[in-house]
């Protein structure tokens, strides 16, 4: 695939944050990666949505945060998309917003349980949310240091990328990923469905425990992985 | 009325799914019955719903599940559907959704009683949520023992599902039907209505009671049974 | 004005109710009154809004009941329409839906207090909440009786139909009233809005007040009555 | 710049609250500020939307409250637009509405805390809400009184209204304001935003505190001041 086809992909997954609801004015970015050459296509930083075009869309080298083509800034929130790319080999594509439900649970400082065969079908255990960041790294590096405390939850806590692609940013918002960026904004759409239905299921019966484990397994491995069957 | 005319009709009840914002992606399935004949047409699996034409519904025979017509692979849903149509039957049509507040409930565990007039006019008592299903029943046949579980559900409390045409399945979602696939989608366009309604009565009032039994009389039998008078 | 230029007007008040969002299918139903001919122009029952004309709106003798002009059956809520015209002289207009928020506080059995300026600036106090009907009046004239309810909880609170133009219906849902059937769709708007704030000021603040009556008293009157000074 | 230049700012600022969904019927005024002539400009009194131009919009001396032009009485929250205009001399636009959830929180009486980043990137600190205003200001100049309530507010509190763009009026609703119109609507649509998020995030939490200082500068400093860098 030539970077041209990856810039229209990124500016497609970037129009399809307003039509879903994701996102209010500029507030959102989606990327996606070039693993072959180290490169990462991203939305440029406050364009408006309704006059982005493919060329607007910003490269970035993944190891450097040299950019390499683009005539805009790529997004403030790069530096931490690069650190997934760089952590977590399995991502594609990478989305950040600030959705109404997702961010509620992330300003509550609150994992999102699996409460549901809808959380179940996108995503294997609560959605973690990360611990607060510390002066020295809000201070610092802070875009960076943002992703290195994404990875740290899930490398603390023994979490794959790939069975959980999103996390609840403490304070912030949400992240989510994919194998590419379509499927990026896919699972940022299922997050903040999840995200509305656990605060009133919660509502309902304050001691909700967790979905059953082995109904979180059927859904999601039938859906997931070599036996799955779901889909056409 | 000739096979072709149910693959039309199953298809506009499953495209008036998102029109009614009842679903999300490709999340939720419809089907109607042909009596007569012994069979089921379904949505296919995974299929969008803008792409949808009536030649992708698939067509099933009730008894043994065997695929008789059509190149998509149906609904993985589709042994829940056939359960259902075998166990109830006045089934004419059957629709299955993740409604964000049907969900809800199903999420919480709860049923959910009848509170108000917009329940009584279509459903004669509360919307049952199912049992917890067993570890052997997940991992056996998952999505015929779901349909078992809701049978058990209206044989063990003595519903009538034409009386009570919806159910919670825990920790999943709703089911709805109806006289045909029409008539399911209009029965949970309400269980979603009144679901949302459900959740926030009951924050104003957290001790709230079932409506009054001779309400929901009154407003059940003007609508449904010999002595209707409601509507032309 | 001519009769048909009331059904123009009463047509046009009821396709604003999907419009405003304040119903599903055909739950809703506005009616105008001929004071001078003693004739009531209400929405025909179980009819589509989206096939609905002027010719199908029908016309009911206010004293009588007797349809007088229209080939459809009057709404089945007609004699809860009539008792209030009848017992209520200033009333131009109502309206009856089961809208989202205003049926939550009905559903709950509560009165939805005056508690900020949206309230004031068209309701002079609290939106009542009818006490629950008796088995005898739901066995009997359900319909009269829901006017006779409603014309009670003004009578015995001492409250006047023009300066609080709406009532909620106990385990029911709202009526809105106005100077004609466009005024009656206005409030009833209004009271969706207010229902709508008042469920969440109250989770905010559990404890929450009437509001001041010096800032009641301000915004009612600056627009109703004598001393109005808002609007041009 | 001309004042018919303004007058366009203010009318298309004036539409886009519905827009945005930020208004009921004609509920909502914007206006903006000619410092230089000490004349503002804004919505008409009662105008619908839908039929309103830029000739509608009147100009008015801010010293004096004198309408210098237009055919229409000024929007009846003008005096509380002078007011504020003529305390913080930095604001270019102001908007004022009964949004939903910025309301929810006047209503409730309750200063919106700081519980996320997207607060921190358009407010540096909880958004105020006044205290109730007394029966002398309530029954005098009302709207100019309520413009000194929101002024004593910040002066007591020791708020920049540069830093934080909006207030809360207890049991009424918020204002916003900004560089000019268009930049005040834009905060308020933010002001909304969050006001939603809040409801629930405290639900989730209910002892949540404010969010870190230190990432609460961040956020508003990398947007606003001299050493901003977001955007482009």
């Amino acid at each position: 695939m030539m970077l041209e086809e990856l810039k229209i992909q990124v500016l497609e997954a970037n129009l399809a944050l307003p039509r879903h609801q994701l996102v209010t004015f500029t507030w959102g970015n989606v990327s996606a990666v070039d693993r072959e050459r180290g490169l990462m296509v991203i939305k440029p930083s406050g364009v408006e949505y309704d006059v982005m075009t493919a060329q607007d869309m910003v490269v970035v080298e993944l190891e450097s945060g040299r950019v390499v083509e683009g005539q805009c800034k790529p997004s403030s929130d790069t530096d931490t998309h690069r650190v997934l790319y760089l952590a977590f080999s399995s991502l594609g594509g990478i989305v950040h917003t600030h959705s109404r439900h997702a961010t509620i649970w992330s300003q509550a400082g609150k994992d999102l349980p699996p409460w549901g065969t809808t959380h179940a079908d996108y995503f294997y255990g609560p959605i973690p949310c990360t611990r607060l960041m510390t002066e020295v790294e809000i201070n610092g590096r802070y875009e960076w240091e943002t992703g290195q405390v994404i990875v740290e939850t899930f490398r603390e806590r023994g979490l794959s990328p790939q069975d959980i692609p999103a996390v609840l940013v403490n304070a912030h918002g949400p992240f989510a990923w994919g194998t590419d960026a379509h499927n990026a904004v896919h699972n940022a759409v299922v997050l903040e469905e999840i995200a509305y239905m656990g605060i009133f299921s919660r509502q309902l019966t304050p001691t909700l425990e967790p979905m059953q484990s082995t109904l979180l397994d059927k859904h999601y491995l039938r859906k997931h992985g070599k036996n799955a069957y779901y889909g056409q």
